[in-house]
């Protein structure tokens, strides 16, 4: 995590660790057995079909992660080539970083399999940095970015791990593991990184044009469309379509609340772009944790009402709180799009949980609340709290889930931001942020001929 | 439907909507039997997977109604706030509208069951409006908009019953009961809306430059490549390959045509982008309501480079005059993109239903003519026209739910349009028309630094 | 091929062949027999359902082929209009003209099955003319590349059919017949195209501008996510889960490498938007041919790594040495693109099949390398080269496919090229060059008023 101040060989590192992976892969992974091909007696045809059913609700997230967060943040009128250069950057090297980290947490007999599973896990571990990101962006270098991205999704994938595998918490769309974990996490990189207090001021390219604005349309409304497929996708049976449903719900809820709460609290009543792109999404995030659930679409139009309104008046109250008095620049303002919200799905999850019975969720209780069940063979049995926890328990554990998440995102947050701040890492200076030209070759000539 | 003209009162209005769909759906939607958890004992994972098979064409149908509406609008060069934005606002509040009204309109036992086909429902109602709001883009308030839509949708929910239900017409992907009533309710709106006679000249805004013009294409673009789901999405059977192969080729057919025409009745020869943008995406109409009927490819390219022809010749002559001449002026040309291609689609389905034997059709004539069956329960004589339709009273009954539609269309269309001009909602003045300024907050200084 | 000069015949002439097109299918088209209704008695609602098992890749390579090229080919500041416009009519008419001339090739009957699996070859035959273009973009007129795409697809589909089914090599993602043959067939029109050694400096429109690089990351994006589906969608078995999972791994790798060595070699070490636009999609075809086989990990990882170093060092180094020395103006890079990751998969393929065992492939290598199997039925007797290859012929006859089909592209751009040059079609000038106004109506005032 030493690098050097120097760009040359903070992108030679990367290199480094680029084939560092190749070397990791060679050793340890390996297709899963599905992925073979069949023995000649024993072939069939229909286990592999099977194997790839989730295959276009992973190419929708892929969508999200590479044109949803990128041009999401293209909103800067000077760091467009950033924003979507270093998405899929980062994303390119997380996704092979998330294979490998959260294979050797689920290793079988000292290989990792790799099937679509791993890459449609190692898709959303790339939201997680690129969350984080958005709290960032434009006030590091991207050798910086890339670092602290590796540091944290290792750290992800062991909360991740601790939260969903230990305290058993249900966690569908990934709203505590995630949004919550990806928010605070950068959150805190932002705090460490903060300005001093008299260059606290907003940086003279901070800032969106028409046309940047449009672009970030963009990725506001392919992350829209395609939210259903990130909370359902790791949903098992009936659960997946309640996913889908409640989710579409929330957004749209929120999204009619989102533009309703924007004219009212601002300026001259004027709609304002920044709670367009970002807050209509909130209602994906605040409904994700609980998106498998039995919330009938009037507790998912109910989230999303929620969360439109705390997010519109997050981006209006409390980011500007934020930035005054904690000097915390929150660039994307994602503690008002993944950060409340996440925390509104916490809550979300802790009541529901503890209305849950056995007899509403009859054959998915399993899937869904294992550490719920009586279970009788003795993979259950590590689970935190024991076998049979009742619903007030489950409700517990969902709050213990999210305090954890908060707490390892923040304290790894700190310690990155402490190491990309004191250690030989380049920093920038204010006026070189918010801005291409350092890192890119930008068009000089262009407005002269046109 | 009675909103005070202050910009406030509006956006309270539509928050109220939103808290009543809250409790309408809190009163009567529930989930579908297939969305709830399988009792333990009848565990049938294959039951709830089959259920969720439509769901990559659903997906296909949301980037068409939120990127492909949304973007294809932004081909105004001031406007493009207004049009993502817009459509967004829309159809998230339609959508969930939708659901209500198309389920009262199907309750069982006193509740409405939610599930994908639901919300599949909920966004091909949602074009109907963004089609309306193409005819109006620029000249309203987005309460206007809003009030219309809801209205709008209530009205399409009710003649697309008595189209499908009562008089049994054929509509697979839609032309007749989405684009026909979409296209001329905003077109009668328009009439509703037109400027005194001293005020007929362009708005000085309304215009597109080079890159708002690009913008427009990504609209383009993805609607194009994702009509065949919104087309086939309905379908049963074999008849669903048919209505993607069908669209296909009309699509294709329909775009070679647009160009060709286009340089020929251009000035210069040049290629108009605003033909391009459009009548390339006429043949996915004008194919919609036979797309799953045995057209042959042929059939398909025919009418592809029909509905091509027409629209290019529709923009280049018609909508100048009927600008001119009664004052109706259609922003984006959804007479010539929607509402011509739609009357040519029902005219085909009267040509081709006329030809219609059970020979053909085998099993799936029931599905697709249902009213053409010797039926054998209760529930079919129902149909008006009674059972056994030979081949000609369905084409007459095609061209009789076109007649009705239209009839409906343009009587709901004039009705909202006087409500919206004459009572007190806010109407915009020449100057405000056709640009972001009076209801977004619009970046000020965009030019100076750059 | 002889269009005269003048834009209105050659319009003229493109309305004859879609004519002729509708026809042809009049005449030779008919629905497959799985797109008809099933009879009443054998209905089967699982095979119609089975039958599109593929469609939502098909969805996947259409906005791959209509918005991934059109909006790469974006970055040229004043040819936005052409580059997505001319995607459209050229892939509008390319894929009629591939359901017939593979059709031709496939014929049963007589008669021409039309199913999806039609249009998903239709739209791979697509990108052929498409990848041509884009060695040429800017420097011929509409109707030059149209004729073109013509020509070129036929001889596509011949060698296509050369190096499949008569040579027996594996190509599943196509690298071999798809992008290696549109690489150089486009070279070697831009060679024959070539300007006079006194105009061989740059355009003068010739460049991006920073928003015209925003609008070709929108290409380069969704061409990155959705480039597994390309690759995998004629993949058999388990196959088709390796090709989705070797495609992503050497994608990744190689958008890595390409921002690294992209640093290294520009200037000032800053990101070139070039490469980033271009060179992180490299990995996903220098892995076309191998992608369904057993790579492992590690070794689509190896592919990428190397072919976005190859791909980033052909733009900084190869294609200014080609303008200079040959006066090839590859527009785009394709050489860096499509051609040498190309030549790099065909060489992996000679590599992986000269180590392929009966037992590694089980009952899968029957249909990767049907020329291996000691077959019992007349069928493959046609195959040259024999029944029951074995691996290390197999690897000779895959570097005898590349070779073959440089010929057959190479050749068959020069013809072409020479007739565009030659014959009575228009040329463009030098000032013409790489901009829309000639073709298309621009805007005259755009930035008078804003």
């Amino acid at each position: 995590m030493h690098t050097p101040g120097s760009k040359v060989s903070g992108y030679i590192v990367l290199m480094i660790v680029q084939i560092i992976f190749l070397v990791l892969f060679w050793l340890f992974v390996r297709y899963e057995k599905a992925v073979l091909p069949a023995p000649i007696a024993a072939e069939d045809a229909g286990s592999a079909k099977e194997h790839v059913s989730k295959y276009p609700q992973f190419q929708d997230i892929q969508v999200m992660i590479f044109i949803g967060f990128g041009f999401l943040m293209t909103f800067l009128r000077k760091y467009g080539y950033s924003a979507t250069g270093y998405t899929l950057f980062m994303a390119a090297l997380v996704v092979q970083w998330a294979v490998l980290m959260k294979g050797f947490l689920h290793m079988d007999g000292g290989k990792i399999s790799l099937s679509l599973e791993s890459i449609i896990d190692a898709d959303i571990a790339a939201a997680v940095p690129l969350i984080s990101m958005g709290a960032l962006l434009g006030r590091t270098t991207p050798i910086q970015l890339l670092c602290m991205s590796i540091f944290e999704v290792a750290l992800f994938a062991g909360n991740e791990y601790l939260a969903l595998n230990i305290l058993s918490i249900c966690d569908c769309g990934g709203s505590i593991t995630v949004h919550a974990f990806g928010a605070y996490f950068g959150l805190a990189v932002a705090l460490m990184l903060r300005p001093a207090s008299d260059q606290n001021d907003a940086g003279k390219h901070e800032g969106a044009n028409y046309v940047s604005d449009l672009f970030a349309m963009i990725g506001t409304t392919f992350l829209w469309v395609y939210w259903p497929s990130f909370n359902s996708v790791l949903a098992e049976g009936s659960g997946g379509e309640r996913a889908i449903l409640n989710t579409f719900l929330s957004l749209a809820a929120a999204t009619v609340t989102t533009f309703v709460v924007s004219a009212l609290v601002s300026h001259e009543n004027k709609l304002d772009m920044v709670h367009v792109q970002n807050s209509t999404l909130a209602g994906g995030v605040a409904v994700g944790t609980v998106c498998n659930l039995l919330l009938g679409a009037h507790g998912a139009v109910l989230i999303g009402i929620i969360a439109g309104t705390v997010s519109v008046l997050g981006y209006r109250y409390l980011t500007p709180w934020l930035t005054s008095n904690l000097r915390i620049h929150d660039t994307c303002g994602v503690h008002n799009l993944h950060g409340m919200p996440a925390l509104i799905s916490a809550i979300a999850s802790a009541i529901v949980a503890s209305m849950v019975t056995a007899d509403d969720y009859q054959s998915e209780l399993q899937d869904i609340f294992p550490a719920m069940v009586h279970g009788n063979n003795g993979t259950v049995t590590k689970i935190m709290g024991g076998l049979g926890r009742n619903a007030s328990t489950q409700a517990g554990y969902q709050l213990f889930g999210i305090a954890v998440t908060l707490l390892i995102a923040i304290g790894g947050g700190i310690l990155a931001g402490g190491v990309m701040k004191y250690t030989s890492f380049r920093n920038l200076e204010k006026d070189e942020q918010h801005q291409d030209e350092q890192y890119w070759e930008v068009p000089a000539v262009e407005n002269k001929e046109e």
